[in-house]
């Protein structure tokens, strides 16, 4: 099969064996993909994976020993979990010791014709969501993933870092549950973008007027943290979105000396992305799409999305 | 009167005035105050704090306009904050904006004959907890903070990175409340004194048997948050004690994949400590000091606190 491949660069090859399904699993026939500011880390070295990228899509599931899912169009659990272990017991699935990651870490990802999951691992996309909002349900259910991790009142001041993707989509998610969200970045142009319900933007250059209870750190950057601690209420929190290949450097004692509680963040689940999708269809997630290239001009479409203007770059695969 | 003072490097000087009390302050005549790390840091740029240092202190009211006052043997909170402003109303003091600290920022310190504290900060010290005690209750309620800070049921396994006079005082701290407690150090006499209980000692290289619910990081070291992420399970915290001058380089994406909560942990409730005390009189704290200098010996003092294998160092002022 035609698939992305990951070896130093990213190229398309035509070759690619099609990837089998064992007991329990389906083969998913991959209608859209999403290029993640992850995937693009991982080009630069971050965690070291080489095989087929790709862990945003929705696709039509086309081969798998329960016949129940045939035909179904699907989103996917991107973590692929025991189901034994003690944290997979404790619902803690996403943090697995034996976890493999759909096209970030031993499995090969969605950037391909076809890619593989555990049945259990797949949602039914409802009908009223078209393929190119369903694609955009990973990177929503992750922004969903601050609700779980922070308990909020509804009168928080919550400050956005960084006007990418992953931050418009957190300000997004904020916005609908608190009134008082300022989405901090760099593009007025992607600013513009990310006007939804009362989200203020401004640019970062500007500030926030006031210190916020919650920032939300995406901005990609090693310098995103010393940005967060500096607008952060002392005790406030942070929530820390942005995963970068490297260290950076941040002064601790600020940290310390302000008592703030910083909280990484990661995958969140999709059945909450989804209800969001449900709940909000005037979430305008089109305004995210920079660009859509056909799977065979993958290599294309990851310069593109490398660029500083880029928001998402879809993959279409025909 | 006779007081230490930085200013570059740390000397005895004769002539420093008195410190004037205003309404509702009181003025100590100290009688012993103790080193802290933060001190030894503060000599090496931390803050650039210049003046008489200390923040560790028992002593006996010497004068004041609240005459109930006299003659008490107190403690005192190290947080002079102004009781208007928002963050002090909803509890928060120890965060107010305009806040001064004693021997830290704004207010002479208490390495002196005298110091002055409003009186609001004073708490009398119970006869039964005697000076050699009473001087450690600044340190021992900055460990108590942790128990304020992160909700703990009881069995949830901790581990304490660093065997200095703040981590023995945290895994102390955490060993009332917890049964699972591992301190980790480089130092096995510091380990063998803060045997207390059932706490489990272990040399840092031979590392912690599981990873844990709860990593505090007292090290003093710029490495010390790369060692408890590795140490801390997914979804598990880390409390951060260290406040060192300069940045640490930190590999967040980590702490980012662990979801890991990273809590920074300052000042503690004088009245934690001191209930700690009342409800613990075996606790070792006696152990802790490596020695006991007259005020006038202050630069020698500091000299060896500074050194490796101490732990506690006393200024007794006579």
């Amino acid at each position: 099969m035609k698939a992305l491949f990951f070896d130093g660069g990213v190229a398309l090859r035509e070759d690619v064996p099609e990837p089998e399904t064992g007991k329990g699993w389906a083969r998913i026939r991959v209608r859209k993909a999403g290029i993640c500011g992850t995937d693009l880390q991982i080009l630069r070295g971050y965690r070291g994976y080489r095989g087929v990228p790709g862990h945003e899509f929705v696709g039509i599931v086309a081969a798998g020993d329960d016949g129940a899912w045939l035909g179904r169009r699907v989103v996917g659990e991107i973590n692929v979990v025991c189901g034994r272990c003690d944290r997979c017991l404790r619902g803690m699935e996403r943090h697995c010791g034996d976890r493999r990651v759909l096209g970030i870490a031993g499995l090969a990802g969605c950037m391909a014709e076809f890619c593989v999951l555990p049945v259990v691992n797949l949602h039914e996309v409802p009908g009223e969501i078209e393929d190119g909002r369903a694609v955009f349900v990973e990177p929503l259910s992750a922004a969903c993933e601050i609700l779980e991790q922070v308990p909020l009142r509804g009168d928080e001041r919550a400050v956005v870092l960084g006007d990418g993707k992953m931050g418009i989509l957190c300000a997004w998610v904020l916005s609908t549950v608190l009134r008082d969200v300022t989405l901090l970045g760099h593009h007025p142009a992607k600013l513009e973008a990310a006007r939804w319900r009362g989200l203020k933007t401004a640019l970062a250059a500007a500030g926030a007027s006031a210190e916020a209870d919650v920032v939300v750190e995406a901005t990609g950057s090693a310098r995103g943290l010393a940005e967060a601690v500096a607008l952060c209420r002392p005790r406030g929190t942070i929530v820390l979105k942005t995963t970068i290949a490297g260290t950076s450097e941040v002064d601790l004692a600020a940290v310390v000396v302000k008592e703030i509680t910083v909280v990484g963040s990661r995958c969140g689940r999709f059945r909450d992305g989804l209800n969001l999708l449900l709940s909000h269809p005037d979430l305008p997630l089109e305004r995210l799409v920079t660009a859509v290239y056909p799977l065979e001009r993958g290599a294309e479409a990851f310069g593109r999305a490398g660029q500083r203007e880029s928001l998402k770059v879809l993959l279409e695969i025909l």
